[in-house]
């Protein structure tokens, strides 16, 4: 009975009064872990996309902004990055963000859901391209909160890639002060924690400043950027954090950023390079206002995780 | 980033300005067969469903409405029916609705399709609720129009429980004049055709008319029924043709049908009995209105395909 | 930034997990009186409608069927109805079909809100076809309950045209055993009281059978009814209620229904006739089930007015 | 019937496939001018809203967003600007930020439709500010290309504020090469042409390539910017276009921007500042890429009016 065209919406609901909606095209994949629901489809607007409990991760279109807003900075900012850890980014995309850098002599993936793995190897190609094979790569399926817990070899970047701090969500526990302190610990001198921070709506403008906050709670230096991604329609949180040995993201010229990744060799770039550096650490005013008013500390004791009513 | 509650919306639209949407709680199956696109969800509002190449067919929780509007009246009103030809019903719930009938002695389903026929079997248990292995069941995996066109014992009844005749459908050429001229040999003396007519909303009641006057070229009694299926949001047609050699079903009084049903031994109706026959075959005057001055047939050379605008 | 079509979609929400949407083609009135606000708007699926503090109440293109299943049954049963009360119907179409019976010698429209009727008058003109200045019309201004508190002369037929029992809703104490009570005082010997008593889908079959329930606390006689609102998406309750002298729905055929309204001159039904009258009195076997068990009774201390889940 | 929250949805669709949907709190006002259609209304999720023949044009919450990226940056580029002229803009939020700057001694406001001024005026209250009575504004109701054809004292800064090229918009002619040659004559020596350019979505970067190779046809300089407008739910680009004897904004460092915001006495700027002023001409590559390789120029004979497919 339904429309030969778009018979079947995935809601991207903001809040109660507004929602970014795509057609699906196709159900690709759908499987049940220990850990979460696991869902892949193709979207007409941005591709093939990946579900987890209902909350959409990322999309074949324009995943590139995201992944490489995530993890790029950082390894530019970074003299030389042999040791890389990654928590959670099941897809595969951060991991080959990480694997572009030659210098990058191993990187670890901490994913807990060995069934999310599967579903991207099969069904995520273009995310992954070919990242879980290579040789650099060891991927552990653990906790990652309890990986970093343990001692061990220090890191030039840790990358946190995982999902919002909401209700339920097991990632409440991974956007604290004390995770942040237990991070620091395994951070090689000079190195950075990089993390994705929510959203940057207008009416949602919530969780990022809190993030802000607790980083600096934790690390002398918190540099935050934001970018637009298309498919999340909105602003894009994001930041860098170190010990202050590191350089100083908007002191650092296009002009050098483009110079470090061409001497490096990085290949394939998209959305990263030195004027989107210089773009992506300048906050609009507003955003840096909320950031600044922003008293919240997140704790273990008393994490994040209610959802904001979204209302001007 | 999906609120937790309604991410994936099902879109059950009527036109290009009119929709029913549900909210799906669970994709539950996801395959593609040679012929069709199966899929099975969980909706919040009625439970498990069947979707056919975007198509939603039935709902778990008002199925019954919608097979035993279709099975029971041409049953009822047969004195003694044995044989019972099913074309299409691949949930298995029109079969069942045949065997609730003790005097059926085989009951042969054409169903085209067996990833449709196994994924029934396998997620959708309380439409079929073991129909399939009935001692009584006959499934052949075939073409129903190729099977009614060889020569064979006839039936008591056919059932034509087939997908609407839209665009690029394959049932197209089961609603034809040619298809009922062929069906009708293949019925036996004050044997029943039965058949699905598609919606009777105000605004997509183009279908059900041109059906009804189709049959009537082939057949000398048409009786229309309609009955609200609240999953579809609309009422839905349905008719009953005959040779003239069976009873009127305006004639036939409540107290005479429950008291076949009750001598018969059908048990486990929930929609259907001596009242509710009286309800469905009385339809309202303005649809009546619309059946009479329909002169369109329905033909293998120009079948109906079109989409309607669905604007008053 | 819209699409020029469907920018503005009127979201009639079974629940949250179910919609009837429609596309605004055009918002032709806002306003907002001391009761409520008035909205009218032009519908690409049913044309122009009203709507109550952001309730639909009717649309044009099947208005009708709504109107004549609230009013013709009781006046065609009634032998000869001079007076007849209706509180609410603002459109004026509950009014217009009073008027069709030449037999009518008064009709009193009681209607709290002047903004409601004046936006009628303007906008709505398909819906009152002048009734508002037929010769036998007479409009009160006024609370309905307090209309009927007072004594007076008795009423052959009392139309009940309100807006469902919601939270917030003031016509909570319109569906009350109490106020049955008041009304049956009003009614003429043989005389009926119609009210329309809410939907009857099957995720929202809950205020109907408390209505039938009420209603047969205060009355000897009642008759439930159902029809299928097109624009509503599903199957609606009604009722006609009387003291014992009236005629039995069930028992009065077609042919004297037909009759009746040949001989008293009734014009212009569309919807409404003799087999029709036979179809709608005649509820679905579920249906009847669903109203025989419910055992609550709708009263002034303890009105319905929740929200149900909408979930089956 | 419809749930008391959400019964209305203003559906601001990005493609067939693709939409950012808001719910309405209350429709403020709804008229019909001889140009185009005006409503008013209350968003949930951003506040007051107007929207032109369908076209969401601004809302509440975060127009400041919009309008002072469109008006800031070519004022304070402007060493001293003195005469403004601005097409569009009906809101007067355009107006509102040119006034800001207190070495302005005219605003010229050239809008068609004097219900929308009128509109405006009375709903609109945070939009304009009361800048339509600043006694530097003149408004001029007349069609804007009309307007700048005829021959008159050059402007310091000419604004287009105006609705995007879509099939049957009357802006189409106001994008194309003839028109930006006559702005280019109304330009005084340094002072800049402003523009917004339509959406910079993934799916929806098809206009803004145009627009500024259409620019780039008749300005010596041509300096797109981007930045995400929450309300739009995707990045929104704009560009100055000079005769190259104006400042490189690039150039211009942050402290020197806030440096000349200070001493001209700028006041109440919430989104622009230096470092805004820094992000905003600072493009991602992926769109820079976009922008290098378009190759279409807009013309009178041949303007941008298509819908874009909207799909990656």
């Amino acid at each position: 009975m339904a429309d030969s065209s778009g018979y079947m919406w995935l809601w991207d609901s903001f809040s109660e009064a507004e929602a970014h909606i795509h057609a699906v095209e196709k159900l690709v994949f759908v499987g049940q872990s220990q850990y979460q629901r696991v869902e892949i489809a193709d979207l007409a607007s941005y591709g093939r996309c990946l579900i987890l409990d209902g909350e959409i991760q990322s999309h074949q279109a324009d995943e590139f902004i995201y992944h490489e807003a995530l993890v790029q900075p950082a390894l530019a900012l970074c003299p030389d990055p042999r040791r890389v850890l990654l928590i959670g980014g099941g897809e595969g995309a951060t991991l080959r963000e990480v694997l572009r850098h030659p210098t990058v002599e191993e990187a670890v993936m901490v994913e807990l859901d060995p069934v999310m793995l599967e579903a991207a190897r099969e069904y995520l190609p273009t995310f992954h391209a070919g990242a879980f094979d290579d040789p650099r790569t060891r991927i552990v399926c653990e906790d990652g909160r309890a990986y970093l817990e343990r001692p061990g070899e220090p890191f030039d970047a840790i990358y946190l890639d995982i999902t919002n701090p909401r209700i339920d969500s097991p990632s409440q526990l991974l956007f604290t002060r004390e995770f942040y302190q237990t991070a620091r610990k395994r951070l090689a001198r000079g190195g950075w924690l990089a993390i994705q921070g929510d959203s940057c709506r207008f009416t949602g403008l919530e969780t990022f400043p809190v993030v802000i906050r607790t980083l600096r709670e934790v690390f002398p230096k918190v540099h935050p950027s934001i970018i637009c991604i298309p498919s999340y329609g909105s602003d894009w949180g994001y930041a860098i954090a170190g010990d202050g040995h590191g350089a100083d993201p908007l002191a650092v010229t296009a002009a050098e950023i483009d110079r470090r990744l061409e001497e490096r060799g990085v290949r394939g770039l998209r959305f990263y390079d030195g004027m989107t550096h210089e773009r992506i650490f300048r906050l609009p005013k507003h955003i840096r206002a909320a950031i600044e008013k922003e008293e919240r500390v997140n704790t273990d004791a008393d994490p994040i995780r209610e959802r904001f009513p979204g209302r001007w």
